[in-house]
């Protein structure tokens, strides 16, 4: 271990405190302060980013790769106006959430506090730099950020934005600390500091969240993969189905909250699959189906299991049909990824039951997968989608950036009253 | 991996389904039974247990462990009792913490649901197989409970109690499964089982802890020691901090919120240091001093670094005078376990810094450490005394045993509205 992460992690912790000892205004005008900077620093940033994205290219990477790091004009406003989202929320720190007295007089409060130090590790999406300090900012947290090396140019040129808002506020730089040297050996070592950071969260492919997962000694908020459903019930309205369907796999297919799978009850699937199939044609999806579906287009490659495991995040979707209710519930137990399912029914007691069995991060009845995302459920911005079910479920806002822990205030109470005579 | 473990952690996550899906009134009903059944049995139970204490001795067991191990008549009323109170808990499944309609006319809701799986694994303390699981099954999980080998016959009959229970209300034993082979293999296996334990939850001393933290792949919540301290400030009122001394440190020191350390301004040490060392003196307590304190009884032991950082457990307690509120903040800084910290004073802004500043999952005023426990601040019980400042901070209840995530109803909503032509 060379010291390089300990020595950064070391100095973020000392300088979260002066984060947590800051008041609400003040943490919300460091926010509203890092996206006028973002502003004011645009032609740097965008500057930054052509280099990286130059030396992509050459790398040879992906089209998916090149938009996820390229920025411009509009992707930099982007990037302001979420800060300024998360500045607006309600400042969660010293909150009481609850507030009573025990039969002894003493009155027992929870109070929501800052994790500490969190720790951001992610691939070449430059604006996750912003949005993750700022919502760490605002819950009163400092956080390492390490994101790909593709955009190391980029992350430096927001993270100087980010540091000057800080100095304008008279709060330490420190409070972002930014992982310049991307080498892996130090993604490492800073998994190993369970004395220094109170939460990793990793946010990317699957590969790069099983390997933190793998080598985590500090606690690990998982993201992973969606396999997302859609059931499309007896009772559906067959207008609304066919609305969530090309709103949840074409709208924007390379998404976590996008759809794979489309589970059709048979007893509708005359009046659905054809317009079904129709639409998705029409946008260019490729739709692979068991043998009943199939049935309304033998043109239609078979799908597999690995199809109906797969997190497909392109123009594919897999769809089959199924007796009832209970048999899509299975399919979603066996294949499903916690992330997000949907259906679509018009009958109460279908939607009740799904809700009820279903387990995942977010649930939706009569409204689109890509409805789960932290902006769209009114958290302003997210840090991530946890398909963890511990500390937190789904779109992680600022909330889920604090805890809560118990202050206890009383007159000199004691548990064995004979300790009262001194 | 011999799949010993494996195979009864499937058993029981395919029982949680039922648990989850029994009514609120159906798992009151359980947990009551649970508590009749405890009590029916406690000839068996009273006899398993002398077998394990009899083997205990033979095999030298120290006296806190004995102690740790022993039942008797009034224990088994105590575990009883404890049961009714987890069952007389608010329950917290379904429960709908938020909700509220978006611009776009989608309601959000935030509702509980089970973890779904959790292993809990510790001591010779047979009362935790029984209240874990009451614990856990209030709150619609299963539970896997690894106990100590020590107490191996004493969970046996525990367990065929709570398993008649469970068969009393028609609902699968299996949602209670005690790993009765207490080899450490099989420990290592259950840390492993990432795709059947939402959390496992380890209990007991400092080296079980770190050994489930350095093997487990599963999420955990640890339950590090807790190095308790004391600040007598000097605006306190002697005769209520020297309750709270003699209550923290002598009531009962084998516990984790019993006081480890005593920090005193130097302002109030002549009216209170000479009444607190008599009256530790007189509960057979050991003081080790900094000079400060040894200049008011120099046959006290000097007070190392390694007695501020330790737990004793013990009738010791480590004791130092302070120039004021930041020496004491930075003592806790350095050496506190972020378990539980008091201050007594009647000044309410050192009152107020004190709280802000530290950051321990119980901060008390004016109140005795030993009231961070769960039945004392109102949880009924407890699962554990979580010290990871992550999803609990403090002592676990039934809501801490859930997790919020998100319903979405609409009425065919969509993020980009000409995905609606279908």
């Amino acid at each position: 271990m060379s010291g390089y992460v300990r020595n950064l992690a070391q100095a973020a912790r000392a300088a979260q405190a002066a984060i947590a000892a800051a008041d609400a205004s003040t943490r919300h005008a460091l926010l509203e302060g890092m996206a006028d900077r973002l502003l004011a620093g645009q032609d740097a940033i965008l500057e930054a980013n052509a280099g990286d994205l130059e030396r992509a290219r050459q790398g040879g990477a992906g089209k998916a790769t090149l938009d996820r790091l390229a920025l411009n004009p509009e992707r930099v406003r982007g990037m302001a106006e979420a800060l300024r989202e998360v500045a607006a929320q309600a400042d969660p720190l010293g909150e009481v959430s609850r507030s009573d007295v025990r039969p002894n007089g003493i009155r027992i409060e929870r109070q929501r506090i800052p994790l500490g130090l969190v720790a951001m590790i992610y691939e070449a999406r430059p604006n996750v730099t912003a949005e993750a300090a700022a919502l760490c900012l605002k819950a009163g947290n400092a956080v390492l950020l390490r994101g790909g090396s593709e955009a190391a140019a980029s992350n430096a040129a927001i993270a100087a934005c980010l540091h000057a808002a800080l100095r304008d506020a008279g709060l330490p730089e420190a409070a972002v600390s930014l992982v310049a040297d991307t080498a892996r050996e130090h993604v490492l070592e800073l998994l190993q500091l369970t004395d220094l950071i109170d939460l990793a969260i990793p946010r990317g492919g699957e590969s790069l969240i099983r390997f933190v997962a793998e080598h985590a000694r500090v606690p690990v908020i998982k993201h992973y993969k969606g396999v997302c459903h859609l059931y499309v019930d007896r009772a559906a309205d067959v207008d609304l189905a066919l609305g969530l369907l090309v709103d949840g796999k074409a709208s924007r297919p390379g998404v976590c909250n996008a759809l794979e799978t489309l589970l059709v009850h048979r007893d509708v699937a005359d009046a659905f699959l054809p317009r079904a199939l129709a639409a998705l044609k029409a946008r260019g999806v490729e739709v692979r189906g068991d043998a009943g579906v199939r049935a309304f287009d033998a043109a239609l490659a078979p799908a597999t299991e690995d199809d109906y495991a797969a997190e497909f995040l392109d123009l594919v979707i897999a769809a089959k049909l199924v007796a009832g209710l209970p048999e899509a519930l299975a399919h979603i137990a066996r294949f499903g990824s916690d992330h997000t399912e949907v259906i679509a029914t018009a009958d109460p007691a279908a939607a009740d039951a799904f809700v009820r069995a279903v387990r995942s991060s977010a649930v939706m009845v009569n409204a689109s997968s890509r409805f789960n995302d932290g902006g769209q459920l009114g958290l302003g911005a997210e840090i991530g989608i946890s398909t963890t079910r511990l500390h937190a479920y789904g779109p992680m806002g600022v909330e889920a950036l604090t805890i809560e822990r118990f202050v206890v205030r009383g007159e000199g109470q004691v548990r064995h009253p004979e300790s009262r005579a001194g």
